[in-house]
């Protein structure tokens, strides 16, 4: 099967089932069953045995899913077989906690540079990265390591900081900032923003 | 047409519709054609047609969409109409950040009650809050008046604060922390990981 046939809504869960059977190897484990994986990561047995189905044959009948081969194969589909360098631009509150996850400069995600243009830090590290002034951006992001780039500005400065990562070569974007960003198609955008969250959740509340 | 016959992909773009005619209301246009606001969000025009036209009537051929009320229209959908009080949990890098984003506390989401269980800053105050703690989430939040509780704190600690907030009441959450949480099918869970997003979007990259 080829990536580009695997259902978005698959796509989507492989970080859960990965994150979930990363775990499950610290823990020791070698295998596991579609029934198991389901109760971890709190779906269906069915909808796991199918979203697998996509990329191999992998269970074995009665033993399960190997958990190493499991892993190494979401990773190789999701492209996190190599490392990706990060831009970060914006070190207020989100970009801190950002530079500060314990998700970054372990495994593949690296933030390889980070921008502000507070004239008051620029030029300081924080959380051990030296902040460089955002006018510098596409001059720096271009040398061609940085693949992706990481908005965490105010909405007014957001599409300008896009632009200039995109001059540097950046394909990808993390966007924070509350707006829609417009880039050219072949840059992907994703967006995480609490109050989209929070009123996708609200939809399905009682009120 | 009923709430549950929405798909779920209408519903998620939804917020972001909303978005951005809160953003043209403010600039003071009245109506929108789903050609402009396709523009506005990237999307394609007839996706947005069609996602709209699951809630009625609302566009009027050459004049588009009334802003005001699709606006109105949207936020009945996603029961933004109310207010939502919400209780943080954890008050580090990331519930820092959430205290001070613009997003909340004007609108209908405010941040009532905050915990954490550092004896450090309980009881002190933070953008404005006072915080408690963590030992009296399922007590505070038990009033009735909390709805939704946002989880803040790491991996090991977001299960028994889930329970506790769940104790107290509480019917929507969202995790920050990098875990999947097993609750009951009463209560919905939405999660934001960043690095979740990241393996999302490198999926798309050219690797």
């Amino acid at each position: 099967m080829k990536k580009n046939e695997i259902p978005k809504e698959t796509v989507n869960r492989l970080p859960i089932y990965l994150r979930c059977l990363n775990r499950l190897l610290l823990k020791g484990h070698s295998s596991i069953s579609s029934d198991e994986l389901a109760k971890l990561v709190s779906m269906s047995p069915a909808k796991i045995r199918k979203d697998l189905s996509y990329f191999g044959k992998f269970g074995t009948r009665g033993v399960g899913y190997g958990v190493k081969q499991l892993i190494e194969r979401i990773r190789e589909i999701l492209n996190l077989d190599k490392n990706w360098n990060l831009a970060l631009v914006g070190v207020g509150n989100v970009g801190s906690a950002l530079l500060a996850h314990p998700g970054f400069n372990r495994g593949c995600f690296k933030f390889e540079l980070v921008f502000d243009d507070d004239q008051e830090i620029v030029g300081k590290e924080i959380s051990g990265k030296k902040v460089y002034d955002s006018s510098e951006i596409s001059r720096l992001v271009g040398d061609g390591s940085i693949q992706i780039g990481i908005i965490a500005v105010p909405n007014e400065k957001a599409h300008a900081v896009a632009e200039a990562l995109i001059r540097g070569g950046v394909t990808g974007i993390i966007n924070f900032a509350p707006v829609s960003l417009h880039v050219n198609d072949s840059v992907k955008v994703y967006q995480i923003d609490i109050t989209t969250e929070l009123s996708r959740l609200t939809y399905h509340m009682r009120s």
